[in-house]
Parts: C-alpha cells; sequence; structure tokens
C-alpha cells in the first residue's frame, strides 16, 4: 500500500526552524514505528508571495487538496505589512481553510504540569486545566459578502459581514459534541444572541442538534463577552467550547495565554471525511511567526510537534503513537529542557530549537 | 440657574438596590456640597417590558434626551429570555445607546490595592493597573444593515453587517487621543486588520487622526486576538485602548475581570457636546443584572456609586467631587468593608448592599 502524503507549507519567520525539527520526528515514525510519509514542500504566505506574487500558488492548493494532511508553519511578518490586502501572506492561509473546507478548528488550550508557574494567572486556577475550543472556520465573517471599502456620500465606509447559515452551524457544532463525548461530555456555546440575530440562528441550531443527537452530552450557551469573563475567572469550568469564526479567533487567543505554554500549544483545522474516512485536515502550531526571532535558532518547535501529533490522532488514526509522542514532549519537559520562551524568573540558559529537536528525539 | 438635571433607570435584577444607594450618594452632594440635581426616575428593559410591552417607552427615550446625564443601573434576566428579540431588554439600552448617540464608551480597567488579591491574575501582574478602554458604541456590527435570519435556498441563513465610517472612526478615536493626553499619553488601536476590509480603514482612519492632530501621542496598532493575549499577559503595558463596538465588548470584559474588581468598575458612554458643552451621557456599572442575587441586598453598589463619580467628572465638570467620592470608596475599601462579591479566601462576614452605602457616606 503507498504510504500516506503529508503537505508540509513551512511557511514564514520561525515556521522553517520549527517545521525543520517536525521533519526528523517524521523520518523517526517512518524508520523506527514503521510508519512512513511521503512527504512534500512547498510555499506558502510571504514566502509564496516573494516567489510567485501571490500567498498561495494554484499548484500548491491543487496539492493541498490532494494530500492526506497538511502540515503548516506559520505565516506573515513585518516585510509584508505594506501589501495590499489580497496577496497579504495571511490571505494563503485563509484560501486553503476555505478550499479545503475546514471547518472544525480544534485548539486545545491545555496547562503543561511542569510550565504552570508561567501562567500569568494565579497556579490553581491553571494546574491541570484541559479545554478544547472547536472554532468554526470557514464562515462568519471572515468570508461574508458583501465586504470590502465603498465610497458612500462623501466618505469612505469599511464592510463586513457576519453569515451563518443552518447547515453551517450544524456541521461545526456535531463535531463539538463528537469531541465532547470523548473528553469531558461538556460542551458550551458562545455567541452573542443578544445583540446579533446570527447569534440567535447559533444557539437555536447547537440546541437542536444536541437534542435531537447529543442529548447525553452536557450542553450550556454563554454570552461570548461572559466567555472571555470566565476564561479569566476560572478557566476549568469548561470542556469543549463551540464558536464562531471570529469569537473563536479572540477567545482561543486568550486561552492559550491563559496556560502560559503559548509556544506549546498545537491545533487542527478539520473538514468532513473523504472516502477513506480522513477528514481534509490542516495542522499548525497556535503561535504566530514570530518575526523578531526568526532565524536564530531560538524558536520553540514543540507547538509544532505536536501539531504532528495530532495529525497522527486525527488523520492517520494512530491515536497511540500521537500519545507516545506527547508523552515524549511532556517528559523532555519535566527533564528541565527549556527554549529561550520558556525561561521563567529563575532564568538559566536556554537550548535552541534543534536541541530540543534532539531532546525529544532522544526520549522517543 | 436651574439645578442640573438626571434621569435615573435602575432597570433590572440588582439595578433597583444599587442604585438606591446612589441616590443617598447624590442627596449628600446636594446637601453638604451645595450640587443639587433634579432627579427623575423611570423604567427601562425588562422592568419596562413589563409595564408597556416595549423594554423603553418613547416617553423615557424623549426624557433620556432631555436630561443633563442618565444613571443606569442594569437590564436583562432569565424571565425575559424567550422575549422576542425585538422587545428583549437589552433593546432598550441599545436603542438609548443609539438615539443618544453615544458613540464613546469609556471602560476603565483599573485594579483597586485593596482589592489586587482578587485577580485571577499573578498580583505583581495587575497591582496599579489602570487603563481605559475606549468603545465605540453606536455602530459596527451592533446596528448594521443589513441584519436578521433570513430563508435561503431550502435552510435559514443568520446575517449581521460590519459597518464603519471614516467619520465614525474619526470621532472615537478623537476621544480616545484626547482621553490619553490626560492620562499615560498612549494609545492602542485594536481590530483585525488582517481579515477584516472594516479593520483596514478602522487602522488608516485612526492612523491619520493621529498624524495630524495628535502626533504627541503615542500610537500602536494591534491585532484584536493579540490584544486579548497582551490583555491577560501583560495588561500594564497598556494606557488607553481604542477599538470597535463588538471587539470591545469582549476585550473589556476580559480587562474588567482580570482587575479582580468586576463589581467595582463604572462606564460612562458620551456624545457629542451639547450647546452648553456637556455631552449627551450615560454612567453604568460594567456588571449585568446579576439575577441570582437580585433582591436580597447583597450586591455591592460600588459600581454604580464609581459610575456617578464619572457622571460629575465627564459631565458635570466636577473633577474635584468625582475625587472626593472615589476616595472615600478607596477608604472604606482599604478599611476592611467588603460585600459578599468581595469576601476572598480569608472568610470573613460580608456587609449588606445598604451597609455599603452607609459606609461610604460616613467616609464622605
Ligand atoms: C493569521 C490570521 C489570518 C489568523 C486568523 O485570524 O484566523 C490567526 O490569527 C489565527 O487565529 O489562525
Ligand atoms: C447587555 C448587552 C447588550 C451589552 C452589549 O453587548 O453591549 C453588554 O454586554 C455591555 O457590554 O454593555
Amino acid at each position: 500500500m503507498a504510504n500516506p502524503t503529508l503537505l508540509i507549507l513551512a511557511g514564514d519567520g520561525i515556521g522553517p526552524e520549527v517545521m525543520g525539527q517536525v521533519v526528523r520526528i517524521i523520518d523517526w515514525f517512518g524508520d523506527k514505528r514503521d510508519l512512513a510519509f511521503d512527504v512534500d514542500h512547498d510555499l506558502v504566505g510571504g514566502a509564496a508571495y516573494d516567489k510567485h506574487g501571490t500567498p498561495l500558488h494554484d499548484d500548491t492548493m491543487a496539492k493541498a487538496l490532494a494530500a492526506d494532511a497538511v502540515l503548516l508553519g506559520a505565516v506573515g511578518g513585518p516585510k509584508y505589512d505594506a501589501l495590499d490586502f489580497s496577496v497579504k501572506p495571511e490571505r494563503g492561509l485563509l484560501r486553503l481553510r476555505k478550499e479545503m473546507d475546514l471547518f472544525s478548528n480544534l485548539r486545545p488550550a491545555q496547562c503543561f504540569d511542569a510550565l504552570a508557574d508561567f501562567s500569568s494567572l494565579k497556579k490553581d486556577l491553571v494546574a491541570g486545566l484541559d479545554i478544547m475550543i472547536v472554532r468554526e472556520l470557514t464562515s462568519g465573517v471572515y468570508f461574508g459578502e458583501p465586504r470590502g471599502i465603498f465610497e458612500e456620500g462623501n466618505e469612505r465606509v469599511g464592510i463586513n459581514t457576519q453569515r451563518y447559515t443552518e447547515s453551517e452551524i450544524d456541521r461545526v457544532a456535531r463535531s463539538a459534541f463528537e469531541l465532547a463525548r470523548r473528553r469531558g461530555n461538556k460542551v458550551c456555546s458562545m455567541e452573542k444572541a443578544n445583540v446579533m440575530e446570527s447569534g440567535i440562528l447559533w444557539r437555536e441550531v447547537v440546541q437542536k442538534v444536541h437534542d435531537e443527537d447529543y442529548p447525553d452530552v452536557e450542553l450550556s450557551h454563554m454570552y461570548a463577552d461572559n466567555g472571555a469573563m470566565q476564561l479569566v475567572r476560572a478557566p476549568k469550568q469548561f470542556d469543549v467550547i463551540v464558536t464562531d469564526n471570529l469569537f473563536g479567533d479572540i477567545l482561543s487567543d486568550c486561552a492559550a495565554m491563559l496556560t502560559g505554554s503559548l509556544g506549546m500549544l498545537p491545533s487542527a483545522s478539520l473538514g468532513a471525511p473523504n472516502a477513506d474516512g480522513r477528514p481534509k485536515a490542516l495542522y499548525e502550531p497556535v503561535h504566530g511567526s514570530a518575526p523578531d526571532i526568526a532565524g536564530q535558532g531560538k524558536a520553540n518547535p514543540i507547538a509544532c510537534i505536536l501539531s504532528f501529533a495530532m495529525a497522527l490522532r486525527y488523520s492517520f488514526d494512530q491515536g497511540d503513537e500521537a500519545a507516545r509522542l506527547e508523552k515524549a514532549v511532556e517528559q523532555v519537559l519535566a527533564d528541565g529542557a527549556r527554549t529561550a520562551d520558556l525561561m521563567g524568573p529563575e532564568g538559566g540558559s536556554p537550548i535552541s530549537t534543534s536541541e530540543m529537536g534532539d531532546a525529544i528525539l532522544a526520549a522517543l
């Protein structure tokens, strides 16, 4: 049987260097665990723009659609700030999400025991924290039409459209309930139904999916502003949170930062299952391209490595191998390996990106 | 000369009981500081719906437009959850904001020394925190058209429109820069210009207002998702934050919760100045109607009392009297007076809403 295929889009900033460590891990699984992948590499974001004048070439888009899974590093950087909106690095990522129809974005906000002191929150509020945010990723104000900057009378007006159909809400709600069943069996849905009609429809459809097909899962609804407060006040009250594209963008970043483990957090963006049962899927770290430290070997590769662990679990049904990799990471942290971003007030001397890779390989 | 006029809309839940204490404070300023107000009372939210079948009667709207300042308690409660969108308690508040054209919503996120331990953040991150969030309040996705739930093919779609004109951005930016000059002289503007055209226009106009008229103020721009992270990571980096209606809703609640002083935080919603130089203005606590404790004399009246202090400062040019009231509140806290919401892990026995009022009057 042919090996499963991976498309690696390392992107900009620290993307290539953290992805370099992931490639070593992939190779290890091929050598030692008989889990070989056919790996292809291509460009996205600013790197693609520099070469092709577009943040995602059509050929790359086609490869992404054909691959069993895509691994992405990060996109963007100040070099591209002045570019026109239509060719900004982010557009490459957004095109991938849209054309692969990756409607369900899983963002774990997890606090690693060894790092609980890094949180800006008091330790007892975050120790053991394990939230899964399910963010709708292909609709809402990110993609709704009309959009643009228009002339109106003597001035300009900036317009975007928040837009959700019942079926868009239905499918992401289902993915949240499915996940909850494999975790704490609790879903909290967040919107602004007190102010926005799209939020009213959201709440109604989530409730209906629940009542019809997931009555065993505990469901609650919360206004998104209160959600932001509750995340700060008592994050452990949550298990799975399901919310729309824009609220999900903000709330998941807030939750990620609560853990103090931002450089550690992976994400999975999943679409509908193919004929072979595999969902279309893209995996990427939650952190950005960190242009200020790019190319210096200082970046923490763990979020990107854990994104590959998510790929093992969600695309390749290799939950045990995913757990093996996650355990190696925990081991290494417990042993005190720290990249620069993980230096606490106690100080110490940080290891480099590739030394962190070495340590994880050794632990495997 | 006629006394300035105040319209009090106590609203729902704990609104009436906290406002009861504000009335005592208003009376004190009339008796002892020769600062008398003509006070009128009316209904808003669920209370107005119960009487008139609408969350804001036209007569009340007219009174609000005529008053020198409006003091609002809180609106909403589970009793009204099933009501049609158009008559929900929140619509009363939103109509006031819109028809009074209260475009600049000032939300201080301030950490009171005596309460720094209440924050879920580590004490050194929040002690002395003093941020002012300026939220645009009359436009954006809260009010943009088209909006509603529509049939489309075989299903329904929920639509809201994010919409900002140059002049709407211009005026709220000015109010932020003006405020910054009287504080730390720093403004951070937040949007999602990497994803939304309305954010691109927002960023451009804020920059232009700065360059033309406030070059002395330090200006930075941040994506709203990063803003949420930075608020959690290191909130003291901010002085004034200016942002749109929806981002402001979420980010200001997040910031408020960081302080640990949610029951303490006031807000001011200001419009354009009238002929007499007074802006149209509405003052209200940041907290909600807290239906779970309503009517039990447990609520903390301080946020509502400090909202009146903001009225003294921004509507009546009585900065010294505002400071007097704020000092009395700090005094009382330093002396250990605590309503139930301010009970720390050490415990102790809480005082009632009216006892907190007594204490503040005594300190005055
Ligand atoms: C880079 C940007 C377009 C993106 C988003 O807004 O979705 C990022 O913030 C994210 O959360 O993945
Ligand atoms: C009550 C509600 C309509 C309101 C809002 O969303 O603006 C509230 O959350 C606020 O922030 O004042």
